[in-house]
């Protein structure tokens, strides 16, 4: 669209890497019931450029989800400079959101669209007390879990299935590429890490959920494969609580935030 | 006391490891202005047993300070076990502060004066931008710290000295032997480990303070040493913010609370 005649030929569009504490947030879209992190950033956009915009966001978080790096853009006739919005928006949103970098790219980029790849992660405190600390930042799961049988089943289902019965219902094709599914323990706690291209609604807390239970053995592996075999909505059971699940990071061809740390991956 | 004829003979004392997110209390100690950790405990004892006690804490912990493993006790004439305790005060305590474990220990045990060793945590993120998954739990400093001039700074001040300079204002004697002080950077974040049997008031808030302003360059290596060799109350300048630093453990001859994880601290 750059060179337009339009009327918008000025415009300019900016992608942001966000870091939140989705402990207070309805989810991350907008919402009418309660407040999102879109909300809060399209507010904070008009703080700063006194521009209304529309922000689309790369995943869909849902209420209690954190994120160390999800992405998000929005078009902007602002000649704020990136590091300039990335000082700006910080100094307007709250405290339990951030940017944690920023890019000018084309306009035409769409950040659901266009992502190669997603990394989420889902921490589960495995420890026989609760722990102050990792409150709303884990799951935590009491009685001893067995991670190696859960790493087992876990590398059972990578690759392409049909991921039905690990999803919310889902209009449409069910077929995913799971690239990665790894259930890493220690020091009292376990974390599932999954990567694809994209995955089915509630699909990571709907893995972690039958993870878990087979973690506590009152499910057998053939059974989650069996779940893959015949697909059905949900039928793997229910999610994990959304407190332990982090949109870890969003990959793009051609797209670097430049932080050291990677899009978030250090934390 | 064992053995008295009094009027509490049949009396037992119950030491308990404690887990606390600091943010939201005045500090550890009771106070009339605001909730603290001693006043939560002794209302979740109150809760389980009907008895009031009052609780001795190993470590004076301020507002906003975190502790992984303090360790506080109290009399009780229940007859609980140790177990129930663990089970019956997290569920009466706010999700905040939990007890990790809990012991039976002699009449006499004084969390306070029988400590051998405390080792305390302080955490700096070190990245650009603030981290809304960190706020409350580490200081931002946005600035580059150079960590390794740090370190060296650091192993200087370890051993017997005055540390007057490094503590606030304190009747009595100032010296103490830091068996510890550690710099350990690494993905963004520094840390500072401090272990004494003993320390001053503030004094790892006001060590984290001109180390940090050294790891800036804004002052050099032998000004700490000179603050050393010429103690002055608080004279190496302001305390760290209280939401960076964490009461990691206490240790007791011949008292373990059996943890995996050792007390506390592998979080």
């Amino acid at each position: 669209m750059n060179g337009d005649a339009g009327a918008r030929t000025d415009g300019r569009r900016i992608a942001v890497l966000l870091e939140y504490d989705g402990t207070a947030y309805s989810g991350s879209q907008y919402q009418e019931n309660g407040p999102s992190i879109q909300s809060e950033l399209e507010t904070a956009i008009h703080k700063l450029t006194s521009e209304t915009v529309r922000a689309a966001f790369a995943g869909r978080t849902d209420a209690g989800v954190h994120a160390l790096g999800q992405v998000a853009s929005f078009e902007t006739t602002s000649r704020l400079t990136a590091a300039e919005f990335v000082s700006g928006l910080n100094h307007f949103l709250p405290e339990d959101i951030a940017v944690r970098s920023a890019l000018e790219v084309a306009r035409e980029f769409d950040p659901r669209r266009h992502a190669n790849s997603r990394l989420y992660r889902y921490r589960i405190d495995n420890r026989a007390v609760r722990s102050p600390l990792e409150r709303n930042r884990s799951w935590h799961v009491a009685r001893p879990l067995d991670a190696a049988a859960m790493q087992r089943a876990a590398a059972g289902l990578e690759g392409k299935h049909d991921f039905a019965s690990f999803a919310g219902p889902f209009e449409g094709r069910t077929e995913r590429t799971l690239r990665r599914c790894e259930v890493i323990a220690g020091g009292g706690s376990i974390t599932v890490e999954m990567e694809a291209q994209a995955f089915l609604p509630h699909q990571v807390r709907r893995t972690v959920g039958p993870l878990v239970e087979l973690g506590f053995g009152r499910i057998e592996e053939k059974m989650l494969m069996a779940w893959l075999d015949e697909p059905r909505a949900s039928a793997a059971g229910p999610a994990a609580p959304s407190c332990g699940l982090y949109l870890v990071s969003v990959a793009y061809d051609g797209l670097d935030f430049g932080l050291e740390d990677g899009n978030g991956q250090s934390a």
